[in-house]
């Protein structure tokens, strides 16, 4: 492993960089090391190679897990600038510590990276090796919340994985660290101790204390001016915060608290130290940014229309960002040929991660010729009133290089102009195209966008290189530092790893060729026949289930290369969820089930490219196997507790300062659970067993390691503990859904859990941090609300219960007042309204509903029967009616009359008709009730004149019609129903 | 700078090293890793290399200073167990970074290092580069005060200033840190910020609450049982005292207490660790320790009287250590062949750093053969009545292998017994001179002992060969791990380093011929002519003034190449005790001076056997010119300071916490001088004015920095800032005698001064940390009483003043008790008697002045009369008759008597001459006075029966012996005085 850390720093030393030393005070990474922190704010150059031991007290295992440890080795890398070629330095890197890179499957799989704490963010890759991160690779944007120009460029090598991986190592005591000394005889003690320290015995008044110390001295330092001992002083106010964090004595609001602290002073730190370094002069000098490039010279061969290809070359983009990228150039490019006169054919986009290839048929050589007619002054104003040519007119004239003989008058806008006829020719194809795709470059957007060395381009990812030929013929384009040419990227592993193209039409056959599949189509099916190849024939690919993650692995890879790996079939005892997640999420992994469905100890990767198919099954098996034992470490362990032992861990986690523990958040969801359940009569004692249980499964190692398994785990360890089947059921439901589309609760004492969860939550954030606005919503309130929504809205059982009934039950450790649950109820409803009319309800009987979106279910039953009454001739005729009467009656009327006034016929038979009305309690019951008004209110409206003179008979008729106003209030809200 | 660490790291770790990283949380040097403090403990081998930055406060100089960083870089390297040859891969890693170490004159100087605050300690060198300090080379012995066992070796490299040697720089900033990059443009701000930060800005209230939270913090861990992280929080105490320290927040008393703590807290983590180690089963196994050594073969080839040499090789000795190994082999050698029968001539010791050479002259080829005696029983039990034997007789001879005829009869101390005689045949040399050699190096012993590989040698440095020659033949000498051959070994540049000798005669010769001078004397003289030679003719070396240093010079080198260096004139403008200072203690550098005493810009350095002579020189002139340069940085900023500013400084000096700040003390002296001059009449404006600025110069930075020059810099700033000349000799005076033999005060204001600094100092610390007990004297109490001791006695003007008074006048800021003050006295007196034993004057003389002790110049005179008076019979006479009439009279009794009882003659001449007795002030006058008593004394005793029956005449005869037994009492104690 020494030998590692030496040929990497000799190699980047070799590539300029400086060599320094870890930070002389505990980090969480190499990245807060001042020769990274700092040295990549502001204009001066920077090149630096560093070890770091990486302290996280939360990844402390006593050194007993095989993959992780409180502190490991990075292996850190600053470049700035951004070299052009980062990723090409990189894997030189690899080669220097003697990784074949043709054989292996080298990979950059998206990461965005952010350390909120100190205000920085970047975006870049995990690099993977055979399905193993070892690096990341980082282009920092952000640093203390400045934003850094240049862009650095950060590589991350984690020593130990890879060292592990190298040496083929299960574990990383067993990993050679020197020779004959293994890494565990060296620092096994460390491991073991620090981890009792982290996890157990650090004290935490101490550290707390020591945290505000730190704290302060860091203000006084950058009150002082001294950007260096702030920033170590800043570090020690992170350590200290980690290990107060795995010691449990973090709450949230804690987190949020000191997370803005300290995001404040190492944006103080930052801002400072560009301050200084620029009072020194800046000592390194500035970083000079690069030259526009010059376009290729024009040059037109053929007068025949071709094909035109344009490839815009990039470092691998997000698989979504790959999707969208090739939807913007297909729009952009549409768009930019419409706006010129050029003919041309079918536009059709493809691209892998590294590239976007747009091609249009049959473009026309040179744009058509053109007669524009040029605007003059009024025909009035251009001659006398002896018809002689006005000053302005000859003005005109002289400015547009024409004779008088030329002009025209022409009915522009209704008024008659003098006009200049030009002809124009058309221009040739490539100085056209040239302005079009340059604009489709510059348009290129991604959700979320940075910079490299490039000074004037934005996009998801660097772009690298352009290809552009129509014909035979370059397209001159020129994009800030990057001009097209004719020569392509092939994979990187490829000899040459570039290609000249002759002409537009063999580009996708020279890519071919050399085995990039140009067109996600093909890679998708070569994936999904390929994989289902693989399994044949016991194995299944669920293809149609899994058809997010075969989206992602097509845009994850240019060649794909299908590959069949085992796991050992022990692993099988693992619960589905578990091993399916580790594949999908973390792996990108394709399970094979078999003709049951019942998982076999397989899995497909996608390689890319030619590697050396042992070598990358072997690898990909290695890492699959390190994580499946980090599981079943997690899960055996869990399986030897007790349910309590791991509901009692709910103690040591704070849900937040105001709310308490995670247990007392589950007494709570407990209690409400049993009082719904009262409330409508269902209560059980599978739901009272199960409310006694429920979240007890975030105390698990392994629900601590995958939250997203939450509930799976419960289900499973609840059966394993030999609780009843319903109960364990119901305790995993509590969890659902949790996410939009996830699966609702089957059974009711599940969706009463589910229900007493999200209301819990809603009501006792509304009393404490307040409810979201804006789209930060960190504790996923909306998310509950939607659950609340779904769930009600799903479960007959529940439809009588009124979920602002549930917030006002919601009992919580802090007064909840009145208009909190107000706003909690309007918020609920808002939530209601958007997704009703995102589901296609017409916003006006949504609103006339929202009344009643305590009862979502409710909700759904009237607007039902409202998009029947609205075709109803009665209904309309009375809703009509209804609205009539609003309008007419002034605010305040009394709907009661004196029946013995009224004289007309008209007014008579509407009053019979109206006391007639019986109940209703929906909107069907509110049609039939309302039928026998039909014609009494038109003929009302036709033969009675309310306003009466005699104030008596115009009070009774409009207390009449005020009773009609006030027909179907409480059921619908007429302000809203629009007829 | 980078690529010497990447080289170093390389060829330590092909030396078998680990490479690890720095430690995370700021220490001072390497040695603080756990990596050294923790590995180097209990009986597991280790072998590591890894760079450390070394965060020292203290030398915060804001990156102004060219040689001196708050963060240096430290190179460290442990070798456990000692190789045996660690010095020869030292050099190895010299010649890795492109060192030439023939062409250098590369050294090893004494350095005993102790780190008291970790209660560790080890023995070994300073390594000088051409006269540069770069590496620090430690046998460590002890660390948390455990020993151990076996012993580390630690080479520590202070990077920067190797690079800055190796790239001839003069400022650390201008380093080359790597290619195109300069180290000030890399650190130069964090120097700047971090020294801001040390000495002027860390909050000390911070800092002291950082300390005792990282000490409880340390505590705790220890109480638990986890030494890793507890060592990481004793660590943080050591930074953090540090900070404290140089923002001059920690005083004289904190410190100790503090260093206390933290000797325990380490010593704690020490046994901790070791005990860990042994409960987790010695992880990288144990050291085997050395075999014996086999002893060559016994072979004698010749009968002829031979020469013998006896060679113990040995890595550097300091040169006291030397000095006095040499005396111990002729010491231990002479008695070892005394001890034989082996006839041999002159023994004769030499020896060199590196080696004692015993060479004896003519030794005989065997001892002489010899007839021993054996004693039987007494005869008059041999033989029974019958003259027969008897059994005891029979048992006898049997036992002795003899038979009755050999018996013979001998007087054995006065009474007759049998014996037998037996002829002993002498044995050969090699065998006897084999036990003798033994014993001579196994009886080595040094003032400090240290342990390396060996496993039962205990010497000032390693014993490396033993090369021990008869003549031709080798003496099987064998010592613990060695055994003696015919191999010496030659300088460490000789090509080959090793020879063999091919008989005794030749060893010197063979050294001579190679460059070693192996006899002290003709390193001395080549040393002094070389060096006389160099100056000549316009230059003087103060041979005699410079013997000390000449000594040691002698014993730094085996082949004494006397070079000789400039350095640039201005820098004589620098006080001569600062150019000397440094030349002398910091380089061993001999001074050169003109005719009439003043410096010339030279000086004289002594190389090590043939170097690269201008190579060396420049080296040296470097060196030199950095110390300068160093000085007349800090020379030119206090002499920018006005007096009354440096004085201002002594507030922020704590003195102890109880005795207040310098600044205090300053105060104090001050007080007491002008007071004593009041006592005596002796005060005048150059004393008033004088005791003002009394250590005003500890305020400066370069006393701060080189604390020998305190006085002479203030007399040379005094006189800077215009103040009279004599104004500024007392200032300096005040500050005399530094040490024994120092000069002292000439004027009488310096004494005065001079007193009251040590009056207060004694007085002070008597009655706050009590008087020395023991070897320990932290604050040199007993050198201050010899101060005042030696001032007194030599200055006239004082010999009125009684330092018992003065130590009552020295008022303090706590209360001094009786009991102090009458402890203060007895210590002082027994300090002259001790002196004055010393100093040859017999002991009971010195007691019977005693009482006078505190006016040690009155004692003086007392004594020297004294020694006149007892040649004076007058004296001796009423001296014996006082002696004799303290023995006759009893206790109590009274002198006086009733003269008109008297009635003898011989009793009335001796009142008569006892009335007569005449005052006396001193022990002259005291002789004049008694001489009447003569007589009269010698007859009284005569002829007078003191004891007579008649109790009234009794009373009277006793009442004036009385009277004569107290004659001088007051001048001179008669119980000591023996005649």
């Amino acid at each position: 492993m020494q030998d590692a850390l030496t040929r990497l720093t000799a190699y980047w030393t070799d590539q300029g960089c400086l060599m320094v030393q870890p930070m002389n005070t505990e980090v969480g990474a190499g990245t807060l090391n001042p020769a990274t922190l700092l040295r990549v704010l502001g204009p001066e150059p920077w090149r630096v190679v560093y070890a770091e031991p990486s302290v996280r007290p939360d990844d402390s295992r006593y050194g007993e897990n095989p993959n992780r440890l409180q502190t490991h080795t990075q292996l850190q890398v600053i470049l700035k600038p951004d070299p052009g070629n980062p990723q090409e330095l990189y894997l030189g890197s690899l080669a220097a510590l003697g990784i074949d890179v043709a054989a292996h499957d080298v990979r950059f799989v998206e990461d965005n990276w952010a350390a909120p704490a100190v205000g920085a963010w970047g975006l870049g890759w995990e690099v993977w090796l055979d399905g193993l991160e070892i690096t990341q690779f980082t282009y920092f944007q952000q640093v203390g919340g400045v934003n850094l120009d240049p862009v650095s460029v950060e590589i991350t090598y984690g020593i130990e994985r890879i060292i592990m991986a190298l040496q083929e190592k299960t574990h990383f005591k067993e990993i050679e660290y020197a020779p004959g000394v293994s890494y565990g005889e060296v620092f096994g003690q460390s491991e073991y101790e620090m981890s009792r320290y982290y996890l157990d015995d650090a004290d935490i008044d101490a550290n707390r204390r020591l945290l505000e110390l730190y704290a302060a001295e860091a203000q006084r330092l950058i009150d002082i001016g001294l950007p260096v001992p702030a920033h170590s002083y800043v570090l020690k106010c992170s350590q200290t915060f980690n290990v107060l964090d795995s010691r449990g004595a973090v709450s949230t609001a804690d987190r949020a608290a000191e997370f803005a602290r300290m995001r404040r002073l190492a944006g103080d730190v930052a801002r400072l130290w560009i301050d200084r370094r620029t009072e020194l002069g800046l000592p390194l000098g500035t970083v000079d940014p690069l030259a526009p490039a010059r376009p290729a010279a024009t040059v037109q061969t053929g007068a025949e229309e071709r094909a035109l290809v344009f490839e815009i070359g990039t470092e691998e983009l997000p698989p979504a960002e790959a999707r969208s990228a090739r939807d913007q150039v297909a729009r952009l490019l549409t768009e930019g040929l419409a706006g010129t006169r050029l003919g041309h054919g079918d536009i059709r986009v493809f691209g892998t991660p590294r590239r976007i290839i747009a091609v249009v048929a049959a473009v026309a050589a040179r744009e058509e010729d053109h007669v524009r007619t040029v605007k003059g002054p009024k025909a009035q104003q251009a001659y006398g009133a002896d018809g002689e040519p006005t000053k302005a007119l000859e003005g005109f004239v002289r400015g547009q290089g024409a004779t008088l003989a030329e002009v025209e008058t022409e009915d522009l806008g209704g008024v008659p102009h003098v006009v200049v006829r030009k002809q124009e020719a058309g221009r040739a194809a490539p100085a056209v195209l040239a302005t079009v795709l340059a604009q489709v470059v510059t348009g290129l957007r991604a959700a979320k966008n940075m910079r490299w060395n490039d000074p004037k381009l934005a996009f998801s990812r660097p772009v690298r290189w352009l290809t552009a030929l129509w014909g035979d013929d370059v397209v001159p384009v020129a994009v800030s530092t990057l001009a097209a040419g004719r020569r392509t990227r092939l994979l990187r592993t490829a000899e040459p790893p570039v290609a000249d193209i002759a002409s537009a039409e063999t580009l996708l056959e020279t890519l071919g060729v050399n085995g990039i599949v140009a067109d996600p189509e093909d890679r998708r099916e070569l994936i999904v026949i390929g994989a289902q190849d693989l399994v044949y024939p016991d194995g299944r690919i669920d293809v149609k289930g899994e058809a997010a993650l075969i989206d992602q692995i097509t845009d994850l890879v240019e060649q794909p290369l299908p590959l069949l790996g085992t796991f050992d079939e022990s692993y099988l005892s693992l619960p589905d969820a578990v091993l399916t997640t580790v594949m999908r999420k973390h792996q990108r992994y394709l399970p094979v089930r078999d003709e049951n469905g019942a998982l076999l100890p397989l899995f497909v990767t996608v390689a890319n490219g030619p590697v050396d198919v042992e070598l990358v099954r072997a690898g990909n098996e290695g890492v699959l196997r390190a994580r499946y034992e980090d599981a079943a470490f997690f899960y055996r362990a869990d399986r030897e507790k007790s349910l309590a032992e791991m509901k009692a861990h709910l103690d040591r986690l704070t849900f937040t300062d105001k709310l308490g523990s995670m247990a007392d958040r589950a007494r709570r969801i407990e209690a409400l659970a049993l009082s719904i359940a009262e409330h409508l009569g269902i209560g059980s004692p599978v739901l009272k067993r199960a409310a006694e249980l429920v979240k007890f499964d975030l105390g698990s190692q392994l629900v601590t390691e995958m939250t997203s398994l939450a509930g799976v785990m419960a289900r499973d360890y609840a059966l394993h503990a030999g609780e009843d089947r319903p109960v364990a059921q119901a305790v995993y439901e509590a969890e659902l859904p949790r996410n939009t589309g996830d699966a609702l609760p089957a059974s009711v004492p599940g969706a009463v859990l589910s229900l007493a969860d999200r209301l819990d939550l809603v009501a006792g954030l509304a009393a404490t941090v307040g409810l979201p606005t804006g789209s930060s919503d960190p504790f996923a309130v909306r998310r509950a609300v939607l659950g609340l929504l779904a769930v009600h809205r799903a479960t007959p059982a529940l439809a009588a219960f009124d979920l602002f009934d549930g917030l006002a039950l919601a009992a919580q450790p802090v007064p909840v007042p009145e208009e909190v649950l107000a706003g909690s109820r309007d918020f609920l409803a808002r939530r209601l309204e958007q997704l009703l009319v995102e589901e296609g309800q017409p916003v006006d009987r949504v609103r006339a509903v929202l009344p009643h979106a305590g009862r979502p279910a409710l909700v759904d039953v009237l607007l039902a029967q409202l998009a029947t009454a609205v075709t109803d001739p009665g209904f309309r005729a009375v809703a009509a009616a209804i609205q009539r009467a609003r309008r007419i009656v002034p605010a305040g009327t009394v709907a009661g009359y004196d029946p013995a006034v009224l004289k007309e016929p008209a007014e008579v038979a509407l009053h019979e008709a109206v006391a007639s009305v019986t109940g209703f309690s929906d909107v069907t019951g509110f049609v039939t009730a309302v039928r026998p008004l039909v014609d009494p209110v038109g003929r009302f409206f036709d033969e009675v004149f309310v306003m009466d003179e005699d104030p008596v008979l115009r009070a009774a008729r409009l207390g009449l019609l005020a009773t009609v106003r006030d027909l179907g209030t409480g059921l619908l809200d007429w302000d809203h129903l629009r007829m």
